[in-house]
């Protein structure tokens, strides 16, 4: 009202209010394509119906996670339609290696400055991610934190939610001698490890190198490639069939995940040579002459879910997999034993010769 | 298992798996304190028991929220023990003012290198603030994210997941005209509109000068002083009184905030006179020469939260609330006409002359 130039606005403070607005819409209206027949929008606020009469004993389970240094590779090529679907991969996955099924997410976006572009796009991949998931957008903010973050980048974190009856929770504790080792083959690095994969490879390669052993496909695509969502799958198995644990494998590896599932006693049996880890893996280990050992602390070469099941169902299971289109490899057996995980490298190994349970 | 000194480990990249471990451990001993009755530990997975007999329709409801710029704050006084606490009532409020009891809540922390010292500050303040809010902490995530935040730096953020019969979420479209609007009093600026209060505070003073008109207590503790949870106070109310509409004010103030729940054809008339805001609001006010409409517009004014209601149930709601602590200020009533915020601020005002139906 009064026209002193001395006057600070919010604005000039660095926080445009409209800007903040205009994210919101744009956020609300990719979400409403999540939503599932149990949601509804009743005056703005979006609810989900919680009557869950399929399940005898339904209990919810959360699950937070973040996209990670994955997000530094969308800075700088520009490309941000992806790293969404990663966000909403990392928290669906670790719902259903518990047996929970999706139900609804929540991203948080923050960025210096509101870019719409940029939260559009992202947006539209955690839309997608959702909706290949099931899981409906029900809640989220886009944060406007000048002085947090460089201009151009931002962090993406997200909960998603899920529920699970009680006697079906997946936890590792039924795990017995002689149980098979499935894997699910993973769509490259999905989203952990990306800082020692930019120490390693940006160093060495332009992003837009096309190397024969990555089928001449650029290298940031073949970076940006989003983590495998396994949730239809898994929810088809594990109405089938008994599973006794999984792990989701992220940060920590296929050791650090299958470790944390193993109960004391029991050693899982890997058999390194029955599968050939995407070659993105290989590149990774050479350029970075990264012991084999530590490649398997830190990355999922090639295995973004591990089951673990009665041997006797092992061929139902990998026919349903299948059928829902992943890749299942065999990747070893459950014997007495320590440490928690035993890698087998060669065929010649004695270790490798096989319990007769598990032909 | 080889000495080759260029071999690369993914800790020299700059990730200490281990340390994500330990914050990951301190979070859940924390988290413990937090979880209800519903709440069960199963070999590592936390549920939430979904089964709300209590609910006739029960309706799940998220809420997603940062704690903002008043992080900074944080981080220059090195004091984190209580933007947890901040961070949990962004996201509880957000769900009362709907209606919906919190359940539970899930925090993401960020940082470029994880302290775990810090890292057991935010996550009790999280805590004592969750157990205020009868709230379980059943999900989170610590990410060390190196060359996203500056040393010392960190993002807070979370999602509160809550529960509320469906015929009972409060939206603002039963508001009618002659409906009292009752305001309850703020602990301060709760956590928004840290941006302009950083540029204008910190030109003139210092964080630990004691002024006379903030009762000499230091700039910092102010300025720090944890967002009040109005959780239990409104559940109380809402059992006995049915309120019309809830404005939780943040970004985007009284205003913006109260803007939002109006029907259209409505305007709330708010008699400024009625209350005095918190002194640091006029210190902000006075220092930055905000016109006092911008004030409103970005600030809560003293007003944490604006209920709409009927105008028969005004005493026995404002005894409710203060039975539960909350210091109760009658705003101004409901009236036909536009914009939807009328302010009103001196007595002699024609506006003022109020209507009988709001004694």
């Amino acid at each position: 009202m009064s026209g002193s130039q001395r006057q600070m606005t919010y604005k000039e403070a660095g926080v445009d209010v409209e800007r903040g607005d205009q994210a919101s819409d744009l956020a609300r209206v990719h979400a409403r394509r999540t939503f599932r027949t149990e949601v509804k929008e009743q005056a703005g606020t979006i609810l989900f119906n919680a009557r869950f009469s399929e399940y005898k004993h339904p209990e919810l389970v959360a699950a937070c996670d973040g996209v990670g240094t994955k997000l530094k590779l969308a800075f700088i090529s520009g490309n941000h339609r992806t790293v969404g679907i990663d966000l909403v991969a990392m928290c669906v996955n670790d719902l259903i290696r518990r047996g929970a099924e999706p139900l609804f997410f929540a991203p948080y976006l923050a960025m210096a400055r509101i870019d719409l572009g940029v939260a559009d796009a992202l947006a539209d991949g955690i839309s997608k991610g959702c909706s290949f998931a099931n899981c409906s957008v029900t809640a989220g903010e886009t944060a406007e934190l000048s002085d947090f973050y460089r201009v151009g980048e931002y962090d993406l974190a997200g909960t998603a939610v899920g529920v699970v009856d009680a006697g079906n929770v997946v936890s590792g504790e039924n795990i017995s001698a002689g149980d098979t080792i499935l894997g699910l083959a993973s769509s490259g690095l999905h989203s952990n490890g990306y800082s020692l994969v930019r120490k390693v490879l940006l160093r060495k390669h332009d992003l837009e190198d096309r190397l024969p052993s990555l089928d001449h496909r650029p290298l940031i695509d073949v970076l940006l490639e989003p983590t495998r969502i396994y949730v239809h799958s898994m929810l088809a198995l594990l109405k089938e069939v008994p599973v006794h644990g999984i792990a989701h494998i992220t940060g920590g590896g296929i050791t650090g995940k299958i470790t944390r599932i193993m109960p004391v006693g029991l050693t899982a049996v890997i058999e390194r040579h029955r599968w050939q880890p995407h070659p993105i893996f290989s590149l990774v280990q050479s350029d970075g002459e990264i012991e084999i050992d530590e490649m398997f602390r830190t990355f999922n070469m090639g295995i973004g879910m591990a089951l673990v099941l009665p041997s006797s169902y092992a061929t139902n299971a990998t026919s349903i997999l299948s059928e829902f289109g992943e890749t299942v490899i065999e990747l070893g057996n459950v014997r007495t034993g320590n440490p928690a995980v035993t890698y087998v490298d060669g065929i010649s190994d004695p270790a490798t010769k096989r319990d007769k349970s598990t032909p």
